[in-house]
């Protein structure tokens, strides 16, 4: 190949020997300083493209045994989780909200479960109903444990979702999120202007501060939302 | 602090300061020279643990400008797609598929359109029911270019799913991917055995190698599955 110009093209020749089996599934390929010789690039160079391809699955990486190409790839794909607003005016479309309950209240015993909560601990729930261009975009259904937040809630809900405050106010949270499909529940039925029944999109999140539990919640998205990103 | 033992200590001081607010949201952090210094380590491993959060969406670096602590954190999430043998595997059921259809046909224009093909160009149509233990698991309703397999399809097409096969054949792919959510088709419904209107998970990719489009196939899974990560 002629002299490549960066991580970039390194990754694209490696794809394109991977693909004609030049470098066959299994096999180990040559190391950094051999392909940074051959190419006649930076070492660091082909690091970061070979790290690419690592990340995505298409090499396995390990320190003393070399590089090989994955066998069976697991595929991996990345998936932005942005804050409802940004995610709604990300498609152009104009964001509001509207907060139809703030109330302190003892949750579902699978609530308190899946936050590692004592059964009968008082939390607060806080129902959110969000808009695109007018129409209901997501039904989000949240409950927040009240000891991650000595100031309390914001002075003003109407001013910003509970969503984004969150965001900001939690610096740094670890958790993990579901995704899956249900038949629309009365309340998300009622709330998203859709018939019972009807297929929703929902994801469910379970985050931490540290030890601490933050917030459950299930985010019911109106028909039609697809979660989309590229392999 | 006490001297860091490596990448993953340095991450989380670096997140406790976020959290405490030592370094606001939208601050500059220090360098990683500066970090390297006062934690005593390498400056490689201050690297690393600010790359992982820069990915992760909590640090935002620039090359010039330095590295700041993100304002509106966009989290992002990592999502493994494996093949349908290994999902079932991992889950600790026994796997087994059986193919319903492999024909030659004119595939609905949506589906040519997708993968930038004329409108009667004809494709392989190939509809595989994959079991988990014994019970339908995932109905898989796929489109192939027969132009990128210049040796056709294997031979015992009972031996390997073509979701594995491809896998294996066309070593590397680009595409992309979406999430939804919709009420079972009468094929859906039929073939897992739920009623029709059914919620159902799906997923659509559609991939490419180098220029040539692929495959183009839709997943439909049971009842109950969920997509699963951390944040």
């Amino acid at each position: 190949m002629s002299a490549p110009q960066g991580w970039e093209e390194i990754r694209a020749e490696v794809l394109r020997r991977i693909d004609r089996r030049d470098w066959a599934p299994g096999a180990i390929i040559p190391t950094e300083a051999e392909l940074a010789a051959e190419f006649g690039c930076a070492r660091a160079t082909v690091n970061r493209a070979l790290r690419e391809l690592a990340a995505q699955g298409v090499l396995e990486r390990r320190r003393k045994a070399g590089t090989r190409v994955a066998t069976l790839p697991v595929r991996k794909a990345t998936l932005d989780i942005p804050v409802t607003r940004l995610e709604v005016e990300g498609r152009g479309q104009h964001y509001d909200f509207r907060l139809l309950e703030a109330s302190e209240t003892v949750p579902p015993v699978p609530v308190s479960s899946r936050l590692g909560l004592a059964p009968d601990a008082t939390l607060w729930h806080l129902r959110t109903l969000h808009f695109a261009d007018g129409q209901p975009f997501l039904y989000e259904d949240r409950w927040l444990n009240p000891a991650v937040l000595p100031d309390g809630l914001p002075e003003d809900m109407a001013e910003v979702s509970i969503n984004e405050w969150l965001v900001k106010t939690v610096a740094y949270t670890y958790g993990d999120i579901a995704f899956s499909a249900a038949n629309a529940r009365a309340d998300d039925a009622a709330h998203l202007g859709v018939e019972p029944g009807a297929a929703l999109f929902i994801t469910e999140r379970t985050t931490w501060a540290g030890e601490a539990p933050v917030t459950a919640v299930r985010l019911a998205y109106a028909p039609g939302y697809r979660l989309h990103t590229v392999l």
